[in-house]
């Protein structure tokens, strides 16, 4: 692509940097921006101004949040016994939208994968492990994506807490409701066979 | 969707101002920007600063440039007497990426659409007549989308041209080069039928 300006090849080179925004996505948003108002191009400035300085992570969970610990953390309701362990912040949003968790949350910012050079010592473990032994914690529920990488996140935290007295759950996995059984891949549906739950157990939810 | 934080809160929803960007890429794409270095960050925000303040547009053409003549208007092998009228700065793009072109450009900012309220006052049409009166161009190429609105705004300027002696043209209609007939619409196949050119001229070009 040839510009007729170094601004406009500036800034498609920046939007382009995005995920999933190639060239050719980058230079419609530019070209849509540099015939806006000035009003819209400064509130885009302002909000990554923001991102950039302002923007905490709460010293509890590592979620993103406006203060030094997020609203969930220093929420008196919220059950602190009970930890939900995530990837990342889109995961807690996910569960949040559920209305079905009371607990607290631990972002431990992704999952062990050595091809991608992601070690124990880059994930939020360390904190992890500190908080169930300094605050008392019940339960860990194991929230991380089914995959062989959190699984081995899953089993490499539980090692480390062999000999504290911590029940360790994961969430279900199995069918999605609505989902026909003939598009479940054969994993999904194999395990669902094997990890069925009593029916009368289910009715008394 | 409840945000963690305001901040991440007022990006996204700057972010998904932008044309094609949904809350859903705008929440991936902030905390992308969240998660990165701050000289990220810093890159978009100047590039953006340098689009809102310093991006001038062309004084002969309107197209976008860092100077106030832009690069195409002022190179002296470009032929002044030839002006390929189009919508806008990306049309410009797609006929310079062809390099079958030698004139110049003139960026009318859009069509004449009576339904989103854009009149011929909206789009640089003055200055297109102006620029034909007092810089002896010879031929006008109509490079406007295909549409009814594009023809409408052919229809006007040529009307408003029809004293003066220039030849209007417009840019060839019909079946995409590699395009199967069987997939063409009716309107363009009935055209190009219509349209259709003469073969032993074809060759000698």
């Amino acid at each position: 692509m040839k510009f007729s300006s170094k601004i406009i090849e500036d800034a498609v080179e920046a939007m382009s940097a995005l995920p999933s925004i190639g060239k050719k996505s980058a230079l419609r948003l530019v070209l849509h921006l540099a015939g806006s108002r000035t009003q819209k191009i400064q509130r885009l400035i302002t909000s990554l101004q923001a991102l950039d300085t302002d923007l905490k992570t709460c010293q509890y969970c590592h979620n993103y949040s406006d203060q030094d610990i997020c609203d969930i953390c220093s929420d008196p309701t919220r059950n602190k016994t009970l930890v939900c362990v995530v990837g990342s912040a889109k995961d807690v949003m996910a569960i949040e939208a559920t209305q079905q968790y009371s607990g607290v949350y631990h972002l431990i910012g992704g999952v062990i994968s050595p091809l991608e050079g992601i070690g124990p010592e880059e994930l939020n473990i360390d904190t992890l492990i500190h908080k169930i032994r300094e605050e008392s914690v019940l339960e860990l529920i194991m929230a991380l994506s089914p995959t062989i990488e959190g699984d081995t996140t899953i089993y490499y935290i539980s090692k480390l807490l062999k000999d504290d007295n911590i029940k360790i759950s994961t969430i279900a996995r199995g069918v999605s409701f609505g989902g026909e059984l003939e598009y479940a891949d054969e994993l999904t549906l194999g395990r669902s066979i094997h990890s069925r739950t009593d029916y009368n157990k289910q009715l008394s939810l």
